[in-house]
């Protein structure tokens, strides 16, 4: 850098009007040597400007001497200077911006102005405009203020072909006023982020919250109207995604409360368990929660040890924890709770009927356990700290034979056990299907962390400068790098597709029957385990993608990744149900593959192999031309043409293993591999099937 | 379940001692009907058995008739009951087992128990438990508890091949003694991990234990011996990666204050300052930060905003902040700190000559900041809250000239600025360069991080069981599920791979001259960024493998994925670091990129890529043998071809894209992509070639 800068003069009213053009055609290098010479010859023309003015201007488009650091910087502060007593409406073009400046110069030189209002003028400055090839004032818009520049963005999205309220409300599915209520809901000040670093303080705040919430009449939505509910499980959806949006630890709190407690006496129970308990449970003045995983069983549901004995002596029910390691872990709401949804092995007159619930009370309404009871602090987790997660243990807790949860299996007066279902196994995972609303809210939640953290990043994005291509050049904005658009953008898509892939779910959920509910429950284990990992991968990507600023709790990452990460685990582990996803495939959605074993599977699904394989290969013919590339239906045969060969391949090496006479479930060890791939193959036709639905 | 359990007879001597045998072999479903058969012809023959013992071992042999679930229980309750009153080291094989608890029977019926004691009874019984192919004690740990079966471990361990001590030598390298102290400081109980949620309260524990360490001596082995140092850099890092073993806000904490900090002082300034501070550093007794990234640069290193203007009047050196975007963020120490080194655009007599450090006192010793000194607390984060990081600004503070760190650029007495590197741009990589020490420790930390995951993760898969094959048998060992071996198994290879790899860069590093300081410096940028992105993934694959209980803060994946989290970020952001590597083997670690400019890398390389296609590629020979599939020589060619294949197609690219008149770095930015996929290749095939070496 030279000692003594250059001074430079003060411009004439001609010369101001074209430095915008210059500016952004020299900084952006967009000028080659015959462009140059193109507007030099243009300039020469324009009558608007003074031979001064011209000699100067044929200065600046000499392509052997690009304007030197020092002019650059100097246009770079005329622009600042002018930016800033200018208003943002005014700015649509360069040549807007230049008339503007222009019209101050002259102004201030109190010479004659009239020809800048001419729309001559500004006709003429747009066509250099034009030659340049400038369409935005992105090269520009880091001489404005950010506030300027949002002000841009948004009237570049107003103008674009992109209808917000179209697309918002194809997002806000059937429930767009419900929506806006919670929003203008968590709006409030009542709802603003606490810093509560000690676990109990923002257990406390959260119970808070949920006893907002409660008073608002949300926590009954999904129960029957006798309870004060209003019976849509719909709008209980629409409420846990937006949930979601706001705070997981919020979201998880009252998914334990309203949906597993609750949700447990609702589906499992019998009308008088909703008389007596449901509105106190909407309405949070009982506390509950939902005792299923033990510390030695989670995945494996069946394998819990809690046993529920009948004592016919007393017509009471015992409740027993065998051993430390069967203790009941993770429960959501220990801490707070007052009554528990205990998942046991019932055993009436010595024999076991399989896992069943029973309310137990545990604490009194001092808080204390009852007698019997070991209730422990499961302490500090990775994420989701203002859900107060503990353990459970019951040493021989007698409760009432009303107690158990008798929908699907009843000890009546006498002391006998009877069920509907009489089929041990078709009971318990039909009892385990009633709690599916789980799977099918707990993904919806994830993907609104997932959305939040996008949202952040990509605005990050476009605002975030850093690198200049040369010294004479604004620093390239992050968005503008192909390596962050390959960061972010495919991440965006797929957070719109999993949207609809999702509100189809719930949509099936909500209208399911006796003979869909095998595939829904088969939808919900693959969504929910594809959704949540997603969930995972884009919120790293994200805060990747933000650097240090992504790092600081303030910008949302630290609860965002933290809180949702054990999404993948918790409602059934991802990799157990893909499993389930490839099982369910194998037994084609027909046929009850828990039950009936391998065999039955085996023989049906090797009758269809067959016809499958005669199917034409859509990808064999090799067109790779961009309107086949994006042709969705070309697309969609892809994704259904693959998901089918997958499914003839887990199934080949199947047979071929237990054609050694290796046992099933040897073989399925075996294709395991396989079988994941092929329920993330089925999870991705379903999504992208669901996306071309409403593209359509 | 029938309503009324059989009761089973107390067996004899000669039943019991096959139990163990009979439990495994159908626990295992490993019996075919003919090895049955072959079982009830060899039982027949043993002269240890009575008439009726054989009776009943017959009927166990019968394959049309397997165990009941009744039998199958009650095996399994006299098996524990057997290994509660068995010492574990009796507990060799399944005979063992058998003959010990026949034993205990025969001495309780009182009769005659001589031939328990002999060898032929155990060779009879070992015969059948090989007949039956078992070999392992594994199907049959679940009845004993868990510090039995850990034992058993460690027998299988001492007998395996596996030398447990060779290994532990490889991985220690040159420093095992020094580890060894360290392994024995760290199990002291000052360092026990607390648990503070308030972040000030964790910040002042992590500088005691920093204290702790300066006692030691540990602060100053890289500097020189002169100030009481080791002059050992391979040292310190070792150390950083037994840090990482311990607590990462620690490890940060250390590298701020003794590697960034004082490394500041080491390599930036001169004799006179190296007596002035860095015995004080050493010791603690001077707190420093390293105040280099800005809000608005942190990547981009040379757009800096601060300013260090000398002022010739009163010989000092004035250091402003120009803007709120323009502070200095996320310095680490910035809290507990007394001194910053501070980089900044240094100007001269009005001339800017790049970025500079220079020491300024930005508190007084109670702790206040000085007169125009502002720092603000960067608030929780979302991991290394042990780490106080903070925000700073200066107005128009004055140092004196001395504190200017002056080894690449000093100003005399007469107000001169004078460098040994004319070259400004030369001047700034050189800086950068003698920092690169931050870019070989940190990815070792992080490492470190993994390979606890990792741990913590294949511990649990040798425990944790879910899921059985069947009513009667033993759930499956999480393991023992391929999908469960392909999560961890190839993290783990790759964690010792990865080991090598960045011991190897430390040698390089220790070791570096002028000549190959380019290439370590490539070298490092790309082993940062590949080894920190490996740590996300496995600890992210770790986390979700271990369920409900990896996301307890108490089993560590909590501390360890948040603090870990920010390595792709800190010391060079991980995508930009491999776009530094792609252009450095653009210009075939031979030309300096950054001053050079792309052209006269553009010409060296397309001299060379002619000649790489001319070799042969391995790939081609599609030779899927086993032994050449596993045979290093072939992969290593492989990985070499890979990488060469990618220099000329991103070459090829690039040359076609500058042909049509596209700048440089447009041409670069539409090659992005293509260049992260070079700069992955490159460190796999190092990272390959290290991992062979290390093995051969």
């Amino acid at each position: 850098m030279s000692k003594n800068p250059p001074v430079f003069p003060d411009y004439s009213p001609g010369v101001m009007s074209l430095i915008p053009l210059f500016y952004v055609g020299w900084a952006d290098s967009v000028l080659s040597p015959s462009e140059v010479k193109l507007i030099d010859k243009k300039i020469s023309a324009l009558g608007f400007l003074t031979s001064k003015d011209k000699d100067i201007l044929s200065d600046w488009c000499n392509p052997s001497k690009p304007p030197s650091k020092e002019l650059f910087k100097n246009w770079v502060s005329i622009l600042k200077k002018a930016s800033k007593e200018m208003p943002a409406e005014s700015r649509k073009s360069l040549a807007d911006i230049g008339i503007e400046m222009a019209l101050k110069t002259a102004h201030k030189e109190d010479s004659d102005a009239v020809h800048w209002h001419s729309p001559d003028t500004k006709a003429s400055i747009l066509e250099l405009e034009k030659a340049l090839g400038l369409v935005s004032l992105e090269g520009f818009s880091h001489v404005f203020s950010p506030a300027q520049i949002e002000q841009e963005r948004i009237e570049i999205l107003d103008k674009s072909n992109l209808d917000v309220k179209e697309l918002t409300a194809i997002l806000d599915d059937d429930y767009p006023e419900f929506r806006n209520r919670l929003r203008t809901l968590f709006s409030d000040a009542a709802f603003k982020y606490p810093e509560l670093p000690d676990k109990d303080d923002f257990r406390l705040h959260v119970l808070q919250w949920t006893k907002y919430l409660a008073d608002q009449g949300l926590g009954s939505i999904s129960y029957p109207k006798e309870v004060g509910g209003e019976d849509d499980m719909g709008k209980y959806c629409a409420l846990f995604e937006m949930l979601g949006y706001h705070d997981l630890s919020l979201a998880i709190k009252f998914g334990v409360q309203f949906g597993l407690f609750g949700g447990s006496i609702q589906w499992l129970g019998t009308e008088k368990h909703h008389q007596k308990y449901l509105k106190d449970t909407g309405s949070l003045d009982l506390l509950g929660c939902f005792a299923m995983t033990e510390t030695g069983h989670g995945s494996n549901v069946r394998g819990l040890q809690t046993t529920a004995t009948y004592d016919p002596e007393s017509d009471e029910i015992i409740v027993n924890t065998p051993t430390e390691m069967d203790g009941k872990e993770y429960i959501g709401n220990a801490l707070h709770g007052r009554m528990a949804s205990v998942f046991a092995q019932l055993i009436v007159n010595g024999e076991n009927h399989g896992v069943h619930a029973i309310l137990v009370p545990y604490r009194d309404d001092a808080g204390n356990p009852l007698p019997g009871i070991r209730v422990k602090d499961c302490g500090y987790k990775l994420g989701l700290n203002g859900v107060d997660n503990g353990r459970l243990w019951f040493e021989n807790i007698r409760v009432p034979r009303e107690n158990l949860l008798n929908k699907f299996g009843n000890i009546d007066g006498d002391g006998n056990y009877s069920s509907p279902i009489k089929n041990p196994s078709r009971r318990f995972f039909t009892m385990l299907g009633t709690l599916v609303g789980g799977r099918v809210c707990v993904p919806r939640a994830g993907l609104s962390a997932a959305k939040s953290g996008l949202t952040i990043a990509i605005r990050h994005a476009l605002n975030r400068r850093q690198f200049a291509p040369s010294e004479n050049e604004p620093e390239t904005l992050l968005l503008d790098y192909p390596s962050h658009q390959r960061r972010l953008m495919p991440l965006l898509a797929k957070a719109y597709a999993l949207d609809f892939g999702l509100t189809y779910l719930a949509k099936r959920f909500v209208n399911k029957s006796e003979e869909d509910i095998r595939e829904i429950e088969t939808l919900a284990a693959g969504l929910k385990s594809y959704a949540t990992w997603f969930t995972t991968e884009s919120l790293q990507e994200c805060r990747e993608a933000c650097g240090g600023k992504g790092y600081l709790a303030e910008n949302r990452f630290a609860d965002l990744k933290a809180d949702s990460d054990i999404f993948t685990t918790f409602e059934g582990d991802n990799t157990v149900l893909m499993q389930l996803v490839a099982k369910g495939l194998l037994s084609d959605f027909k046929k009850e593959f828990h039950d009936e074993g391998f065999k039955a599977v085996w023989k049906m699904v090797s009758n269809q192999i067959y016809s499958s394989v005669a199917e034409k290969n859509p990808i064999a013919t090799r067109n790779t031309d961009v309107e086949h590339l994006l042709d969705i239906e070309w697309q969609l045969s892809a994704f259904r043409f693959r998901e089918r060969k997958q499914l003839y391949g887990v199934s080949q090496r199947l047979r071929s293993l237990m054609g050694k006479r290796l046992a099933p479930n040897d073989a399925y060890m075996r294709c395991q591999t396989h079988m994941l791939s092929l329920a993330n193959a089925y999870v991705e036709r379903v999504v992208l099937e669901q996306f071309a639905e409403v593209v359509k």
